[in-house]
């Protein structure tokens, strides 16, 4: 079959055929019909600080996907050849404390397919049933394959109070787009997106935000407090992982709000604690992956009910074997979310 | 001035001349522009048994209104002549335990203005100032006449969670439709609207339900179960208050799911704890009023960012002399929200 | 080996001679070292209406017990032979919404081993090892055999806010008596213990209740209102299952306040929804099981930390061969919790 | 009447006449019994950057006391002379977001009597009647004085689960040293005590820490993790305000788990937000004051309860006009908490 691989540890990645990977009792083989590149990929690819540290080349990356059902395991009985499906990346241990409470996303011993294993971006990939999520038909392709980056937005706006609520989302990549979304089909009735590139905040646009601003050329503090009353938004969803977005959040984020972490800074950041955190009272939460599997019920929910317009941030879509292609484009800032056919097939937008 | 007035313990009430009431240092007198009708009322009117025990006549009834400050006693600070202004009309003692834990809406020494003290069925009335609520000028009028009934639907719809979730509504009365509104606006993805009478059904079918369902013509169980994969609805939302309805609503919830119940049973219910509550593992929640004021600002931040649009339910508008005709019409189970304009202008429909 | 066996769909059970069972992959063959007596094993002794439904014959019941490893499965990693354990009974399903969303105790297609296939009144059993619950040696053995009610009154306890509340449990059989430990461990201030068995109040007074009080000869309602400063209790753990006292427990409940119902009905309750429920703002929970696993992280460390005395509940101590008159002893209303030695050591008390 | 007098910007404070103060409608007079002395009498007393910028001399200062009702406003009607009280020292504004949402413990427009008003190092104290805490005689005087920084440990102890759950506190002050007490009253299994200054160990030890640990000495990280299995503590209470304590109660921070802070920094802190927030799915809380008046019950019934054994924390007592020897004690780090007794009687202790 043919696969993205990175095959040495250095920059760059190939598509070449490798073979078709064998699978075990409790497994489950898809055929992939749109995979989607996340900015991981690109760090594995650019080998990066970060990927030298967690990376074991040879390694088929790709963690967003969806396709059908090739064949199954002999123990497997939730699903069958055919099946529609996605698939939750991470593979959690189910023994250690946070997966004995229901806190599977937070596991000690989590291992992520595409990161830590072969993953999707190859016309076939292996799943452990377990992690398999079955999709009903009135999920749209192009959807099915983008659920784990969805799954992140959803999360992040669901991990407390939204309806009624007023929320900033400091940074605009495609996780912070989804959560704009989401946020406004789940009754947030004031949507800040906060973001420096022009390409991004074009989309913020279209994805309906109530007020999009660059914090390079506006004063996003003044411009906020106007617009609550003087108080700050009830909720932060931090999606960039920079110093600057992250502390012009806590800034704007009133007494008593919501700090939802989920974008990650590669170095440490110098708070405020006294004023950002301790006299204002505020909750801040840090967000890994997607609840499971709370957050899948709800996010497919959420689409198969039609109340998530998610089009706009889907900017490129391309055949697998275009990778290198896609690379640069995501570096160049202008694409959002990129899809890959690995088997040829190029959807059409609907 | 003009007034309702339920003179004596019987049957009936009359449209007459009254003096403006006084009204103290820490009060505002208002100039009411709509009232609206509630089931209350109603039970005033008719005089029934709950009437007799609560309802000391002489009274001026009515609790849902808005209208323009008039004038204010000399220590407030918050509103001043003009302003435009809705109030919450369950008044709480401020000094019981409920009260000095957030709890307000459940004081244990409340008194309702229009219940236990002259209410907005008038030319005027008068309210303490800390139960006034300033409207911005983007909150349409008619709505601002119904923030109570409305608030109840965000008490309970809001009690957990909703976005992502099903919901089951039992009964559609003005604060049932409400509820259609306000899930469908915080991300509810499947709406199941419960209700015997065809005029309400209509309403719900406007309101955007999902599901519009006659228990007495449909088999509500199998239906639901039907479109919940066979796990019931996440929440249901009681508003029937009829024991038919409540032990629909407890087959209907799924394992671990929420059960608030806002509609008020004239009689003892006969439930099956083992099965609906206990080994189902729900969670029940008795909702009163209004959180004071969370549900305020939730409900007026939907309202202002247009989320809701509740003019379906709005289905009678008359001078407020015709109240007699009002009573008619709400026991004739065609109207719904019916509007009272005490001061003779009657809005036309945005 | 010896084990206890509901031989046939009538009133009794035998103690005979049975084969040691057999064990998969994934199981684990356990020596039953103490194995305790539940409620439900008296049902299902006396053949009463619900075992009638439920248990289908030959059955070796028994579901509290600890023991130590005998053998495992061949892919069992977690305990080896040796090894110090007990069991959650309730094996989940593990693909039903409820699993799949961390509330697998209240899983759709539970089974309990004891109830649905032989349990622990044997000299061995066989458990998944999904859930086996590996102790350490501080937990006392005694204890050990009792996780399965203690898990009962701990997930009651503790299923909303203890510290600085009151409580009222309402039916002091083990369950109550162990909540009473829980909530006095956990920072409950007043714990009033309700009870009309002389016997069960005299244990309730070990158990250091503050309030040990008798429905049938006392006015109950009104020593807790003067305990409470006439508002009433925080939370009422109903242990009894009967409707009197659920009534009563609800009259006790303070507005705002949490009634969590483990007792299980065996008839319909009437209620008055209006008042104990709706007006009264209350918060229901139906509790079954225990939370998989928080409550037995939980549970074992309060145990370990010695927070919880509760050698007055276990009234019984007498060979797995006596099981017939362990249960004469139980329904005598004299027994608290009875222990059984399926290996012919009974065990001195601490 | 006698008091302590911040009278001029500069460091130091004096003890002397000055007049009785008047008090308003609704204001209660109390004569103050105890006051104890906090960390921010000495900031004030040295005349720190923070006292510069924060206090207004001349200024009484002290926010921790009790007392009995000298005389009342006209309007009060929930005191009356006589009454032993002490009070909640944060005066909130009642009017914004916060104070209507039931969180005044954030209110936008708070005063802090002691801070930004006269309070409480004097024979005489006016204290709002709203702010006045009404005291059974259970409470001991000496721990009547001390519920403000009792408060605090409550509120941080209490945010979030505490039953069956392991505690480090970092840093052991007087508010640590109570939050030992009341974690270990409210069900904590494992009590960390975390603490360079030795005279506040050995209390921390009297206390009944279960680990008491010199971070300067020992590897603290590495002591916690062999005592929770490897995955380190659910809750750290921050009480610090120090960066090296901060970054270490992060490291020993189990994934998932609750990182409650009220100690303040006095300048930013450097935090690695990818490994100690956001990867972990931790929540970090800002705990400010106490609830209004959640804290204040749950309070005063864990001390009426004899839950909370203080007196080791407890190391001063000395009559007011000592005042500047108080300061040099807290300076010296051998004190802990001291009394002041304003009106001569020095208690003895009980």
């Amino acid at each position: 079959m043919l696969a993205v691989v990175k095959a040495t540890p250095a920059a760059g990645a190939e598509v070449r055929e490798v073979a078709v990977p064998g699978f075990g009792a409790t497994d489950v083989l898809v055929r992939v019909k749109v995979a989607s590149v996340c900015g991981t990929d690109l760090h594995i690819y650019k080998w990066d600080q970060w990927a030298q540290g967690r990376i074991h080349p040879p390694l088929i990356p790709g963690h967003e996907f969806c396709g059908h059902v090739a064949a199954v395991g002999r123990e497997v009985t939730t699903v069958k050849e055919g099946d529609f499906v996605s698939a939750e990346m991470h593979v959690a241990c189910g023994k250690c404390f946070q997966c004995r409470t229901g806190e599977q996303h937070i596991c000690q011993n989590v291992r992520i397919i595409g990161v830590d294993a072969d993953g999707a971006f190859a016309e076939y990939v292996v799943i452990p049933e377990s992690n398999i999520w079955k999709l009903d038909s009135s999920i749209p392709e192009e959807y099915a394959s983008i659920l784990d980056p969805l799954g992140n937005a959803v999360h992040t706006v669901l991990a407390g109070e939204i309806a009624g609520r007023t929320i900033a989302v400091t940074g605009c990549g495609p996780i912070g787009l989804f959560s704009i979304a989401v946020a406004r089909a789940c009754g947030a009735t004031k949507v800040f997106a906060i973001e420096v590139n022009q390409h991004r905040r074009k989309i913020a646009e279209q994805m309906k935000a109530d007020f999009v601003l660059d914090p390079a050329q506006q004063d996003v503090f003044s411009i906020v407090m106007d617009h609550t009353g003087g108080a700050g938004v009830d909720v932060v969803a931090e999606m960039a992982g920079k110093t600057e977005a992250i502390r012009l959040g806590f800034r704007i984020l009133r007494r008593g709000g919501r700090m939802s972490m989920l974008g990650i800074p590669s170095r440490p950041v110098e708070l405020n604690l006294a004023d950002d955190i301790i006299f204002k009272g505020a909750v801040v939460q840090g967000i890994n992956g997607r609840l499971m599997y709370k957050t899948w019920y709800q996010m497919t929910s959420l689409v198969a009910a039609g109340k998530l317009d998610l089009h706009p941030v889907i900017t490129d879509r391309m055949p697998m074997k275009s990778f290198s292609q896609g690379m640069k484009r995501l570096q160049s800032g202008e694409a959002s979310k990129i899809l890959l056919y690995p088997n040829g097939t190029k959807a059409s937008r609907p």
